[in-house]
């Protein structure tokens, strides 16, 4: 790390509660307050929520896909017309994913070798190549504030030798990460981002000890749990988070990739995790899938028809203090745009409260009583 | 008119500019600044534009279609969800249209007798009869504040003979639709309405002084000209709007049914139309298509993928202040739904400010000014 980037960039956990963590990350472009849930921009764009609507719905940070930016419009484009912030409207703190998990989980035809990884485009079936520079290049010129290394994160059910390989080349990969971040920082490019190393391993603890320990040598300033949520059993999810959150620094930001559904967001939580990011909320939404107290409302079902009630009641949102369940479910039925914009902001209010309230809790040393009140309201799924 | 309409509902004709008109609506819900374009909510929304951001774009009156809202949800589903107002998130003034246009145009299976229109629903075909006081009934359940007439629209290239027939049976409908309307006033129903009456008569002028004559016998409050923007050439169009206008009482407001590109708006306004709606600017928005000085611009073209510049130089709205030509391409390329929402309110401003400045001119008495240096940037399409 150079001394511009540590000024720039600087982590502070304020409380603990249980294993929970209350924090900031101080970056450039503002301050995030964590725990965090970071709203997927996939193509530069939280789909169905417009850049004025994020801010007034209280998102912090922003998360966009290096894949799909790299393959349209283009880094080159978007560095062109002003960098990813400008480029997106949104002026406040950008999380850039390598391009990794697309091009392993994307219509699979990657061909993987130690030097990188060759794929198809989703767009036109065009022939790309991934490398760990590549991939920082990439991120460099989108500009986003916080930027991930290229890692391997192998399917879910891949066996024990293929996720050993998996972090064994990720090691590899994220040194080269390193020095390529070192090397454009050094040459001075247009402003400073924080790198995060990402810790593989499956389910198996000693490879994520393996993973962790060498990542820890090369020293990033944030560390990311990788190739969890793949499919594995819930409570194997949880220990792993769990006994990777610990072999990780305390005074540096743990970001797990790819969770966004309430109670797992407590569990993780509760695991020490300071930031997460998922399509879940905005991607249920636009299916007519509402977060509510006690699990999801599906506005399809016909019961909600007449329902003069609010979606849920005392939340601050457009869709909860202006219609009722009945004309949302109206424009559900009817495809209509405005019911996704709707419920894409009612999901992700939803989510950004119980995280608030998480970090209150955690604040007031009362994270356990928070976590149970809101167990007793139901598992997810349950409701309606 | 009962005199609790007459109290509720009132115009002014402020400003006369050679033939075009500025004026003041006032409706229990408002005022309405005329002239005024007036956006389409067909099935309870603006498509893409939630309402918090319609006020916020100025817009002051929205339209909503009955043949639509008496299908899905059902008028007694909007009434029992506390009215239209309630049910759109709209406090604003409301117009619905009365079912007639759609019965007439949607899927051709309509039969037209005295009594009324048995028509399939584009639902799923069920079988349904709209007659005037049926057409009345679900306007009343919807509750919206400015009310039409259920008419005959014969379709572009239709007969004389059969456009002398619909201006007969318009007239017939009108006096029923008047009849039903007085006596839902006299009963006391929820909120009190202004009833329009719609001339018909194709561009024979004759017909449309036989079918004027009849509705002034009526004695509505306002009078809308239907029957145009059905395929006639624009000059026959004109020509027309400007002699039916002469036929109405200058104190009551003129509506144009369905005209919406920015030229044709200063044209009908020339010729002393004070309000129109038009799916145009939100329809075409909805393909990539913006309106600016001069014409459209289709971002779908290539040459816009790189371009730093803002879509129209000086335009306050989210879409020009925020973002480059190329991010809006990528956003309409990749069908992000942001793209929608941004083109849906830059061509609504544009056409607001379009239509706001042309008020301005007639009340500083200088329309013929103003539509020239409009004029002189060219015919709508020309451009890229």
């Amino acid at each position: 790390m150079t001394s511009e980037t540590l000024s720039s960039f600087r982590f502070e956990v304020e409380a603990l509660s249980q294993g929970a963590r209350a924090g900031t990350l101080h970056t450039p472009r503002g301050v995030v307050r964590t725990p965090c849930f970071m709203p997927v921009g996939t193509k530069g764009t939280v789909k169905a929520v417009s850049p004025e609507r994020l801010r007034a719905i209280g998102a912090q940070i922003v998360l966009a896909n290096t894949y799909h930016l790299a393959l349209r419009p283009g880094s080159e484009v978007v560095a062109e017309l002003g960098g990813l912030h400008r480029f997106m409207g949104w002026e406040g703190p950008i999380l850039t994913d390598s391009g990794g998990f697309q091009v392993f989980s994307l219509k699979g035809t990657a061909t993987i070798r130690d030097e990188g990884v060759v794929f198809r485009s989703v767009y036109d079936g065009s022939t790309h190549t991934f490398t760990p520079e590549r991939a920082m290049l990439e991120q460099q010129r989108l500009g986003a504030d916080l930027v991930m290394c290229f890692d391997e994160c192998p399917p879910g059910g891949s066996t024990r030798e293929a996720v050993a390989t998996a972090v064994r080349r990720t090691q590899a990969w994220a040194r080269r990460c390193r020095d390529a971040h070192l090397l454009a920082e050094s040459r001075g490019h247009d402003g400073p981002q924080m790198l995060f190393g990402i810790v593989q391993g499956g389910t198996h603890l000693d490879l994520r000890r393996e993973s962790a320990d060498g990542l820890l040598e090369l020293d990033f300033p944030g560390y990311a749990i990788g190739g969890l949520s793949v499919g594995e059993e819930r409570v194997a999810m949880l220990d792993t988070t769990e006994a990777t959150a610990a072999m990780l620094p305390p005074e540096r930001p743990r970001y797990f990739m790819g969770i966004g559904d309430p109670a797992g967001l407590l569990e993780v939580i509760e695991r020490g995790i300071d930031m997460f990011d998922c399509v879940l909320p905005t991607r249920v939404a636009r299916m007519g899938t509402a977060f509510v107290p006690g699990g999801r409302l599906n506005l399809r079902n016909a019961e909600h028809a007449r329902s003069g009630e609010p979606l849920e009641s005392g939340c601050p949102c457009q869709a909860c203090t202006t219609f009722s369940r009945g004309a949302l479910r109206h424009f559900v039925m009817q495809k209509e745009i405005l019911g996704l914009q709707l419920l894409t902001e009612h999901n992700l209010v939803h989510v950004f409260r119980l995280v608030e309230g998480a970090r209150d809790a955690i604040i007031r040393g009362r994270f356990a009583e928070f976590k149970r009140a809101f167990g007793s309201l139901g598992e997810p799924g349950s409701a309606q």
